[in-house]
C-alpha cells in the first residue's frame, strides 16, 4: 500500500470557466503503477469545484446557466459587503457542488464512465491559478 | 491495511428513481471482515448520483420535485442540441448531487445515521444498468 | 500506513446553524503525527451536511438564504404528511451539500486554502447534537 501525492496546477479565466482536468489525473495514476485504489481530487480555495461532467459545449453552456439560476450574479450578496470583492454568488456556487471527488480505480483504470470526465469549475470573477491535489492511496 | 475492490450493478427505472443501496453495500463491507477505514461509493455516468436521505416514500417525491425545481425537465438544454437526446437535464442534475461519497467505518460499523441511507439516484430519461464501485481501504 | 478513526460532537442551534470545524479537524490530523494521507469528514444524520466554506458572517447569512432559495421552509413537503416532524426541507437540503469530505494532507498540512474553512451546517429544525467522524488514512 502507498500514498501518492501530487498537485496539479490550472489557469482558469474566471467565472464560468470548465475545465477538464481527465487527462493529467490519469497521468498522474499512470505514473503511480498502483493498480487498485483510491484516488482524490480536491480543489483549494472557496470559489472554485470539482464535479464530474460530460464535457461537451452544449453541457457547458447549461452548467453555466444553471449556476447563474442557483446564486444569480446580480443579486446581492452580504459578502460583498463585508468584502468588496463582488464574488458572493461564487462561493456559494461552489459551496454547492464541492471541493472534493473521491474516485476509485481497479485494474489500473479510473472507476469513469466513457462520457464522464473530472472537471475543475471556475466560480470566481477573475482569472484564477487553480492548485489541486491528486492524491492516490493504492497498492 | 487491504483494498477490496467491489462492483455492484443496480438496474433502475429512469428519471426520479431512487433506489436504496445501503444493504449491498453493508453486505461488501461484512464479508471484508475489515474492522476500521473508508468505504468509497462511486457510480458510473454522467446522468445518475450518490447521496444520502432518510429513505422513505415522502422524501422521494420530494427529492424528485427538488429535482425538477432545480433543472426543470420542460426547458430547452443547450446539450439536447448537441446529442437530441432530450436528457441535458438529467446531466446537471447529476452534476449537482454528485457521483461519490466516502464513508467512513468504525468498529465494522458503517458510520451512518439510523434514518441515513446510502441512494442511488437515476436522472437519466431512460432505464439504465448502473455499475456502481464499492471500495474498501481499512484493516 | 495507519488508519485512526476519531470522532467529535458538535451541538447545534437548529436550521441555518453553520460551525467551523476547522479547528478540530486540524488537532486530530496533528495528534495523529501522519505527514501524508486522506482526511475523510463526515456526518452522521440525514439532516445535517459539510461543506467547505469562506467562514465570515457575510457568506453565513448568504447560505441561509440560498438553503432557503433552494428548499423554502413555508413550502409543504411530502416528508412532513409522513412524519409530521415539518423538516422536510431540512432532508433535502442536506441532501445537496453532502454529507461528505475527503481532504487530502500533504507534509502535515490540510490542503485548504486560506479562506476555506470546514463547516458543519446544521438543516435540521431543532438544536441538535451532531456526531462527526474524522478519519485519517496515511502514513
Amino acid at each position: 500500500m502507498r500514498i501518492i501525492s501530487n498537485t496539479i496546477s490550472i489557469d482558469t479565466q474566471g467565472a464560468g470557466d470548465l475545465i477538464d482536468i481527465t487527462a493529467k489525473i490519469k497521468e498522474t495514476l499512470r505514473v503511480s503503477n498502483l493498480k487498485n485504489g483510491t484516488l482524490t481530487v480536491f480543489v483549494k480555495g472557496s470559489t472554485a469545484a470539482i464535479t464530474t461532467l460530460e464535457f461537451e459545449p452544449g453541457l457547458i453552456k447549461d452548467m453555466r446557466e444553471l449556476a447563474e439560476r442557483l446564486a444569480p450574479s446580480d443579486k446581492p450578496y452580504h459578502h460583498d459587503a463585508t468584502w468588496q470583492d463582488n464574488n458572493g454568488f461564487s462561493h456559494i456556487r461552489a459551496s454547492i457542488f464541492g471541493p472534493s471527488l473521491a474516485i476509485p480505480f481497479i485494474g489500473s483504470e479510473l472507476f469513469l464512465g466513457v462520457w464522464q470526465q473530472v472537471v475543475l469549475a471556475e466560480f470566481d470573477t477573475r482569472k484564477r491559478q487553480r492548485e489541486i491535489a491528486v492524491q492516490i492511496i493504492g497498492e
